[in-house]
């Protein structure tokens, strides 16, 4: 097999992202993360934070709106929620990045999904133990006033809410996936090299 | 990393089992599937079907117990239900194998769960797309009065409910197991391939 766009998933502080950046220098792929955010605040006037945590995090439920309690604003989101714009406008940045044709890593935001019907892609999950991922936010983010497993489990819930929501799926259930790595086990560089060994 | 046991659990249909099969002469371990059946049967004295069904794919509830309607035989299967006793000494088996200390691959049975404290465990989780695991089981196993849709469905359920039961984990669940491989897509020996770089 070989995959022209590769989706990479992760739990939080699973070292998903680190993976996704060193598998798209390996292969020579573009790498897209925090470049959708910036597309997405640039094209819907959001700011880079709002975008982030709706994009992703938002659960499907209680969702806070922009105006019209739980209506959105219509006119400017065309009558959408909040999230279902931001989420709306997000999926077209990310099928734009697709039908470019170049090869690119990309990062969250249920692109797997958003790219079901494209050819050539390789979806992946990476996820790793509580302990790894408990050291790895810690030393990356810092402490906060919640205790670490409480923000990776907050951080779960939201993720899979959102992609619930969007997707109808089951964030993390294996058969969603091509393919998943738990990188606390397998080690980093041994998930980039199966990864790239794949995509090629 | 590397692994002296290897435990496949695998979607009806995906080529889980030829893939251990594969592996374990690949890398020169003793292969365990039919033969854990075949010592619980002359173990407890029942036949290898009933230990096939019930060791794997009986669920948790509505079980059909050997006598006393839910309560087992005390004496014969120490107040157990059937499935539970039959879980029980299938158990015994699997530590057995693993503590004789010889490499090999465990085919089901939720042997990633019975050896969550041994070191050195690879636990793999085979899957497959639908048209491949249901051109596969006629292609193996013949047609049945049931669509092959529907026979899918029904083992998936049926082991699902088996491992929720025994281990009170969500079975398919990826972060439940160190690599999780769509054979479909992969590939089957390429899933061997990369099963067996990691265990080396």
């Amino acid at each position: 097999m070989s995959a022209k766009i590769i989706t990479i998933s992760r739990q939080f502080g699973s070292g998903g992202r680190s993976i996704a950046k060193q598998l798209a220098i390996k292969l020579g792929y573009d790498y897209y993360d925090k470049e959708i955010i910036e597309e997405v605040a640039k094209k819907t006037g959001f700011t880079k934070d709002v975008v982030a945590s709706r994009g992703e995090e938002a659960p499907g439920k209680s969702i806070f709106s922009y105006g019209f309690d739980g209506q959105g604003v219509p006119g400017i989101m065309n009558g959408m929620t909040m999230n279902d714009y931001i989420w709306s406008e997000q999926r077209k940045v990310i099928k734009q990045i697709a039908d470019s044709g170049k090869p690119c890593v990309i990062v969250g935001r249920s692109a797997d999904y958003i790219l079901r019907e494209y050819d050539d892609v390789l979806n992946v999950f990476i996820y790793a133990d509580m302990e790894f991922r408990k050291e790895r936010i810690v030393r990356l983010y810092g402490n906060t006033d919640n205790k670490p497993e409480k923000r990776l489990e907050d951080k779960d819930k939201k993720r899979k809410a959102n992609h619930k929501h969007f997707t109808d799926l089951d964030w993390g259930y294996a058969p969603n996936y091509d393919i998943c790595l738990c990188s606390s086990k397998l080690g980093m560089d041994k998930c980039v090299d199966i990864i790239a060994d794949l995509a090629k």
